[in-house]
């Protein structure tokens, strides 16, 4: 299918020519068939038989012979992994094959970039599955997310993927909303100390890492996806944005945008958005990825476009780079649209001149390059199984315990319907629910040990499901009740099914109108709490449930997200008591009659009880976990009294194991700013770290806070630090603090942009 | 206590000299405690001796004796009618009293301006409680609202009140919010339509209206009182803004601000609002008075200022004029600011310079001022309440109705908390409730009959309570299932009691965490339809509820929200048949697992059901209510298929009466635009029209409109007026469309401003 030779001495197939000359060299060699091709995704799937096809979409157009697709070559290759279970070398192969392809069909034998969803690992069959984001956010540890995003992105490396559309770095606004599972937390600084560090492990492996959504998607009206977002300029800058100016310095190569719409306009064809901000502010170089249909849905949904060519044209002038998942706007519409000069050849050739750069920089274009995957293809090894095991067990969060944990001995009753389900472990983008939506048969593809048999390695266990996530009959709660009299302690494992678009409780489409336990759960609990049998409740879930009616009379309750496939050891260590807890909640935990939206970063009248008789208060706030043996505080404090508008804090804090056993603390440090240009939240994390101590041992951590840290857009729109009063609340969570440190900020108003310090420095010295 | 003489040519003095050279004058001649006294309001209240006296309030000043407060003069004084049952007679004369002591005690003898709610009528002892304002929006009947209003301000005038705190031209964004009660409703055209009537009804008699509370208050993250309001600048000018221009337009001259903050700055502080939208853009030249206590709110709970003095400095800047209810930072706080130069003298004299010119154009400086009040001080006679009834009449809405009504010769069973309830009837600032809350065992003050008293005098009726608005028993419950079962029909009237911060279930700090009925009235409901017999649910209540458990059950389904003291006959009359009925709904009533924030107001991806599986569909859709004798619809249609965009369309609606009594309809106009720069509403009301016909007549409507009333916020941020396709959608309500009429908007993107067309031109002919 090669129209025209080329020449092995072209400068851009030169790997010692600049990058910038070989992209411009290659630019000016292309049609506007060859040009438009580099922007588009094509979704394929590799089919039973193990080759490659189009897939079927209702946005997409109509499939077509993939020799057809490949003439003029092909920008990016959609989850070539991501429809059916085919085993790891099968799919390397056919990648690789596919490559290939489409290197002969085109004129210029550029390879496609192949993405791929990692959320929790690798969305591929036989890929280890770790755990949820909100798990991360709970680790407070940002070197082990490094260490398993490094790890993922390295099976992702070893099969032919370039790409991964990770981490979601959308703050949650509303609990209802369904992709609460996918995102780290409620507060920016954790979701970008977190999230940058998995984009840090992600790039180490060399995936290029997606930045998604960009941005303001979690404040959809009502919690409801796609929904509009309803939001001034100061909160998304200064709770939406944050995350990804983080990420971005982290060195991510990729961001996808958001699908709704900020005040009307949709993140896809928001300029000012996607290349003011994005690309002169923040100075960002990578490609901008559509997320999937994002482009068809500016005619179709927003109604800001005329037609698919509109469509395109605007996206792309916004700053969009390719379309993905398939050809549909950036096929022939954008093609007509620049044939007959509707549409700028220098939009398309800015877009493409990111495709081609990011493809250099990838190795794609060198004369060496070769699609063969690498000779290891086991996703599922030893060491990430084990690694899985270690997020699992430092994400756990004991929410409260009145001394029935660890259960040491004592004989169990397991109920409830996510006790002895291998899914209940698992988010809505892990391959065996992303997958199994279309498939329900499919193996799960992975050795997953469920929460009931976890503890049947070291208890006496008797198991009663007493419900479905969803629906449930008398007899089977009656059933539980049963179960539970026989026993000492009730462990109750209730939660979400993770699931899409309606085929869940949790998941991306899976929103919830209110906080009430899904289905018949509460009523299961209920029953069981009838018995008078100390009932430990174990939360496997996507979002916080409203716990407020029986919490007084849980023995204990701990909280798991989507702990991922060893999260059923993993658990079983926490409440047998092997693992110590030391996970901290990355979201708050509504309280009686609480309702949404509202997250612990409020400014005091949105927390204020007296103007309204709904009460927002929490019932575990932000940043609370409990430990078995909990380190003591010695002293908290700071060095100074005076705090340089352009300067540096210190505060030390000296924590201590008295116990016999090792433990941990997560030192968090939040900011008070009493009097400022705007209504702030009453408190806001600027600094987290979690120590490790051995039995007796006391260290000290030390965190250097600049300035830059109490920035806020003020009202002339920008970030700024202020002189003046501030307070520095030092604490084990949101509502329990034990030192407030009061500075005083010296100097003047500075103003502060995308360069400003983000993190403190911390240290840890015994 | 007079200081210093004054000579009665002074130019200040003389009635004829301009108004600005009057003002002038007098700003010059004042000293720095005169100025600010001006500025103040003294919340004042008749004692049970009828004596005046200083209220004592949490944030106001420490009561000081009255004498001290009047030797510098009184800006305002707060209430004098609001805080106890006090007969009109004593409270006139207590007031003549008082401002000839404040004449007489201060050098100039300028009179304070007194002012008192109104929102529900005169919220003062013994006056008629008319309809709430969700009732004024269901009439449609800006005719009959605007009469209302002149009827309430006579009443005042007669007083010797000046200013009434009416009408709340918050739009309503989440049915959650308290204060839902207090609006006019969901859409922006119908709150701009139906308040500027009341506008002009008040200003008619006399009375400055002030239009409350500017502005975005009613946005308050999750419906809770005074939280933040998250929302975007177009959303705010396109949806929160129109009814202010539009009542401001009809002549207001007074604007009260919000307590919230949007996106982190409070109105309160807020210039780019009160100065350069407000006056700068809008040219509004009339006094500007703080929400009680909101000035104080700077410092206290917003946290944007450092003290009292800080906080009057910046609501002086923003726009403030007077601070209500009383002296607080706009007393020896601004005093010192001012005498200490921190305060720009030049800002207190804009303030003070806008409460001159409006007492001397309210004749209160003229030498034949004089305080008496008229000799007619009856506030309840018998036309007040007739056009109270009329009102309450034309605004019940029938929402469902298999033929059970009207009610005809029926034995009834009559059950519910609200059935027997004078408050039933009642809002929060009604007098009766108002005041209700610090004297629980005041007498209402007004005859009212209950929805049970006025059904009885037609029906042969039994009633049982079966529980209270909140709490209850089972065996009242049962009591009321067996009064069921005795009956052919039961009436169930539930919902809520208005109140105050915790004191009711709906009204100003009432906020509910979610729309399931209150209390037990749901498991009322449930038993009562438990009987088999038809139900007929009567809606009393300040919001919409969740009735979609139950609404395919139900016989009919009648919604009066506060149908005011007349409203017990008005809803009999509804029942009966004798009232044919006209409402429709101004607010939307929640489907099934519906979550809030949701209105009809929403752009496509707000309200699609396939990305989500909550589905925002009404059970009873914005502009919806059905007639015992509906009428007939002709055609509709439109003249042109061009509509310039400086230029009219031309719509004709065709109605007839085929039965053989009088009925009504309400035309309702909403605009479609396919296409814009922004995400826009899939419809928005932009005329409506109430049309009663007589038995066999038959009327068009004829509906010019101009191209102004598709305008919105553009990318550029301001309002403009784009050419191309667009559709008129003409029903009977946002979900019913009898036709859709295609247009071409021709000719060049127009940006147009507060001077726009708002309305359509309605005239109907037989």
């Amino acid at each position: 299918m090669t129209t025209e030779a080329t020449t092995p001495d072209e400068v851009w197939r030169n790997p010692h020519a600049p990058v910038a000359d070989r992209v411009r060299d290659l630019v000016a060699r292309m049609t506007p068939q060859e040009k438009v091709a580099q922007l588009q995704g094509v979704w394929v799937g590799i089919d039973a038989v193990g080759e490659m096809a189009p897939h079927q979409h209702e946005f997409a157009v109509a499939p077509r012979d993939f020799d057809e697709l490949t003439r003029y070559g092909i920008g990016q290759l959609t989850r070539v992994f991501g429809t059916r279970p085919i085993a790891p070398e099968v799919g390397a192969r056919t990648l690789a094959r596919t490559q290939r392809q489409i290197i002969e069909a085109s004129r210029f034998g550029i390879p496609a970039v192949a993405h791929e969803e990692c959320l929790t690992g690798l969305a591929a069959w036989q890929a280890t599955v770790y755990p949820s984001p909100l798990c991360w956010g709970a680790t407070f540890e940002p070197d082990l997310v490094r260490r398993m995003a490094a790890r993922i992105g390295d099976s992702m490396r070893r099969l032919g993927i370039h790409q991964g559309l990770a981490p979601v770095l959308d703050v949650t606004r509303d609990l209802r909303w369904g992709r609460v599972e996918e995102t780290i937390g409620e507060d920016p600084h954790l979701v970008g100390l977190i999230g940058s560090a998995y984009v840090e492990g992600l790039e180490l492996a060399g995936i290029v890492a997606t930045l998604k959504h960009f941005a303001g998607y979690s404040a959809s009206r009502a919690g409801r996806n796609h929904a509009p977002v309803s939001i001034g300029p100061r909160e998304f800058a200064d709770v939406v944005l944050p995350p990804f100016e983080m990420a971005l310095k982290a060195g991510a190569r990729s961001v996808m945008n958001s699908y709704a719409d900020n005040d009307g306009v949709p993140a896809a064809a928001d300029a000012t958005l996607l290349t003011d901000r994005l690309r002169d502010e923040y100075g960002f170089t990578g490609t901008l990825v559509s997320d999937y249909f994002s482009v068809a849905f500016l005619h179709k949904l927003h109604g800001v476009a005329a037609g698919r060519e509109d469509a395109a044209a605007l996206a792309l002038a916004a700053g969009i780079d390719v379309e993905l998942p398939t050809v549909d706007c950036f096929g022939e519409p954008l093609l007509e649209g620049l044939c007959s000069h509707r549409v700028d050849v220098e939009l398309v050739d800015r877009a493409l001149t990111r495709v081609l750069t990011q493809k250099v920089e990838l190795g794609l274009l060198d004369p060496d390059y070769s699609p063969a995957p690498a000779a290891d293809l086991d996703l599922d090894d030893e060491e990430s199984r084990a690694l899985a095991r270690e997020v699992a067990e430092r994400s756990i969060v004991l929410l409260q315990n009145d001394g029935v944990l660890p259960l040491t001995g004592k004989r169990l009753a397991v109920v409830g319907p996510r006790a002895d389900e291998p899914g209940a472990m698992m988010g809505c983008y892990s391959f065996p629910l992303h997958v199994g939506v279309h498939h329900p048969d499919v193996e799960i593809g992975v050795e997953v040990t469920t929460v009931v048999e976890a503890l049947r390695q070291d208890h006496d266990v008797v198991f009663a499901r007493g419900c479905p996530v969803l629906g449930g009959t008398d007899d089977e709660i009656a059933e539980a009740v049963e179960a539970a009299r026989q026993a000492d302690v009730c462990v109750v494992v209730l939660g979400d099914q993770a699931g899409l678009f309606g085929n869940g409780t949790s998941g991306e489409g899976c929103d919830a109108a209110d906080l009430k336990l899904p289905g018949r759960q509460e009523e299961l609990l209920e029953a069981v709490l009838g018995t008078g049998m100390p009932v430990v409740l174990v939360l496997l879930s996507g979002r916080p449930y409203d716990l407020s009616r029986q919490v007084d009379r849980l023995a204990a309750v701990v909280c798991g997200f989507y702990p991922g496939q060893e999260g059923g050891p993993a658990l079983a260590g926490v409440l047998g008591g092997r693992v110590n807890p030391s996970g901290r909640l990355p979201v708050s935990f509504p309280g009686a009659g609480s309702s949404q939206p509202s997250t612990y970063l409020s400014a005091q009248l949105g927390r204020r009880t007296e103007v309204s008789n709904v009460d927002p208060t929490p019932l575990f706030p932000f940043g609370h976990g409990l430990s078995y043996a909990p380190a003591s505080w010695v002293t908290a404090g700071c060095e100074e009294r005076e705090w340089p508008t352009d300067g540096f804090c210190t505060v030390h804090v000296v924590v201590r194991n008295d116990t016999d056993v090792p433990t941990s603390e997560v030192v968090q440090i939040y900011l008070h700013d009493p009097v400022a240009e705007v209504a702030r939240p009453v408190r806001q994390l600027v600094g987290a770290a979690k120590v490790d101590l051995e039995p007796g041992e006391t260290r000290t951590v030390t965190a250097r806070l600049h300035a830059d840290l109490t920035s806020y857009t003020g009202r002339a729109g920008h970030r700024q630090v202020d002189p003046g009063d501030v307070e520095l609340h030092v604490g084990t969570s949101s509502a329990n603090i034990h030192s407030a440190v009061k500075l005083t900020m010296t100097g003047p108003t500075r103003r502060v942009g995308f360069d400003r310090v983000t993190t403190p420095e911390f240290t840890t010295s015994p």
